[in-house]
């Protein structure tokens, strides 16, 4: 198996009683989860269509990937949530947070449409300053405020540099089949389009093609990323929580919660892994964080931030625990050199490998932090391959459907992210809303 | 004032009965903060020498940096924890989080030392071929695991390139002006030093040399950032909980702590706030995360993350408040563009600013937020030039000083930090640690 938990180290805050409790709810609820018959059950393809991606489309992705390639060296992808978290996170997972930076034969991929700010716009148009430029504008409906206007921006300059027939070759369209203002726009203009499917939400998506053609065009190998799920897929069917880690993992989170800890803290000991603790902080902190309930999702980077978070979580309030992601084999290494003066006193560990060190350094902070009062659950992966970060994706995905469900939540809904469109909807005059505008701007007095 | 409090948005949380009640206290915990009779007092070197720096070092200070931006396309800086938090947060406030990416005629800066990656530290290699390199290593003590082994890897590549003599114009050692293994080493090779000073920890360093350099070499004006400091210095200088803004928002933040509310979110609208954020995580969680005490520190960067955490702020746990840095000013702005067709149903925002719009997000979503039931609170920042950058990182300053005191911990130590340097030495064979490897080691098994 690709991913492994080891729960060891939580054995000092529960017991296999407290667990074993769970056992009938999980088998209960895993039956609810495959039969469909929960809360939220539309939402529900990722657990079978994202590792079986459509044949035809997959192909059709492929080569606009290989078009892209060649035709820019500045891709542009536009879009907020779901619909740009999960390439980048697997792009600097699987290669590297400083893609951007390094030497290598695919473009430079940029993320837009996922803020407000000006400066971020002007910076990005900057970069494109003498440099070939194709655009992925990724929204189900097209009328998302911070996508679409970074799409108006960015249509414009490509017809203002490349007119409007050169532009068609270079914007590409990931959208709602049927519905929504961004289909029929594409196949008025000719451009191409891939489908944001309608039985997933957005942190359900990274393996659609949402999420499948930005990593296609960064040099992924995608197959082995769908690859991955549909192994983890196989090995996760089963409800009995002494074979299927993720439901292990969903039913300790929710003893832990509980038990007062309301923070989750996701560790990484690779730079590498923060974008993805970014995109699994969607995936829990939406589907769980509802009706005055869920765990607060947190993420560190170790050993940069013992020497930062490190003292509140060693010796601070007792409210949270970690989940350490350690992987379980070294993709680079590189030997600490010896030094004949040891000026630095750290001779004895001359020679030994980064990775050594690394993950010394890990085995040492879960022993401190569970010395203080903080329960560490590990998740040991494989490597950091397209494959691997597959199966951990689903992994996340069916553990956070059957967490949700234990606390009592619809994990894949997200009503609370319309309060504060209302609200700027009202405030930027939009036509509808003036007796809610007069209300809000009474309280900003 | 460069940074003005507003603490409307906590009136349905708590009451002035409840901030009133901390006014005498305050005013007692200035008096022994002043006058140095509390805990950690040996570390108060911040609030007067930090605005006011050494004037011969200072100009040594820029003489250098001006030189490393002569000899160098890539500097490298290599230090752990306060030691690169602060400067990397300021380069990518006033500048840019993408300041490697823009046109520029200053170096390129890398951060080094601050974690045990291999993968990592091949990227930096890979990043020098071709292009000249000189470090900054940043250590008081010159032991510390993490930087000695990026200085061993740095040292010894400037010296296959550029030999012994050639290397020692290209390294620059902030460290301890007396002990510590650095000064005697550099004495020797003939590096330029600088000083780590004696009385501030890590976290209050970076308006010393420890930040200082590197900013100056990023062509941040180093004075203007130093009389954003003294500005806040003279304007806090008040034990008045209505005129010192600063010490009232350490009362605010202790009264919700004491409401229950564990978590504080600090909330930016730019992404440029996201290394400030985490120095910010530094400074409180280091400072007040002890004796079981203390408000874990979260960030988070909108409208991004309404579309990831925004749902859990919105509904979830009510164990949460946010800090929002409010910018007053665009320095850069852009148009929504009109689109004749009104695809995207936007049109009521054609022709307004980016900046105009991104406030009203953040006004939308504070309404929004408080409605559920989080308290908000709203520091104002007149802009982000580096003289109000100084004035803010005073005003944390002086603020968790005071918060920390407040919640009746030391908030100038770091007790903590040792736990899982002590442990990784026994597993990596330290000599002396024998005992204690033996002890940890059967914990792993």
């Amino acid at each position: 198996m690709s991913i492994k938990l080891n729960d060891k180290y939580v054995k000092n805050f529960i017991t296999d009683t407290e667990i074993e409790a769970y056992r009938e709810k999980v088998v209960e609820t895993d039956k609810m989860l495959r039969n469909k018959t929960g809360k939220g059950s539309d939402f529900l393809g990722w657990m079978t269509a994202s590792c079986a991606y459509d044949k035809d489309e997959y192909a059709r992705l492929q080569a606009a990937a290989e078009k892209i390639k060649k035709s820019c060296d500045v891709f542009i992808v536009i879009g907020i949530g779901g619909s740009y978290l999960g390439s980048r996170a697997v792009i600097e997972l699987v290669k590297s947070p400083r893609y951007n930076s390094m030497k290598k034969d695919t473009p430079d991929i940029y993320f837009s449409g996922c803020n407000i700010s000006a400066t971020d716009m002007r910076e990005l148009l900057a970069l494109c300053e003498g440099r070939d430029v194709c655009i992925n504008v990724i929204s189900k409906s097209g009328t998302t405020t911070e996508p679409s206007i970074a799409f108006r921006i960015f249509r414009q300059y490509l017809e203002d540099r490349y007119g409007k027939e050169g532009s068609k070759d270079r914007i590409f369209i990931t959208t709602d089949r049927a519905r929504g203002v961004l289909k029929p726009l594409a196949t008025r203009e000719g451009y191409e389009t891939f489908t944001v499917p309608d039985d997933m939400g957005g942190r359900y998506s990274v393996l659609s093609p949402v999420g499948l053609l930005p990593i296609a065009v960064a040099g992924i190998d995608i197959m082995e990323l769908l690859s991955g799920c549909e192994e983890a897929r196989v090995a996760l069917s089963t409800a009995d929580i002494d074979k299927n880690d993720a439901y292990r993992y969903a039913v300790i989170r929710n003893i832990l919660l509980e038990k007062g800890k309301g923070i989750e803290v996701l560790v990484g000991y690779e730079p590498s892994f923060q974008m993805f603790s970014e995109w699994w902080k969607q995936l829990f902190g939406e589907s769980e964080g509802k009706d005055g309930k869920g765990i607060y999702p947190a993420s560190v980077i170790f050993s940069t931030d013992l020497h930062s978070l490190g003292q509140y979580i060693q010796e601070g309030q007792r409210q949270l625990f970690e989940t350490v992601l350690s992987l379980e084999s070294a993709d680079d290494d590189l030997s600490v050199p010896d030094d004949a003066e040891n000026i630095d006193g750290l001779n004895f560990v001359s020679g030994k490998s980064l990775y050594e060190v690394n993950q010394t350094a890990m085995r040492a902070t879960i022993l401190a932090h569970v010395d203080g009062g903080v329960p560490n659950l590990v998740l040991e992966a494989k490597d950091r391959t397209a494959k691997t970060v597959g199966y951990l994706i689903y992994f996340f995905w069916i553990s956070c459907a059957m967490s949700g469900y234990l606390l009592g939540v619809n994990p894949f809904d997200q009503p609370g992210v319309e309060a504060y469109k209302k609200n700027m909807f009202a405030l930027l005059g939009k036509p509808g809303y003036e007796a809610m505008a007069e209300e809000l701007n009474a309280k900003l007095q």
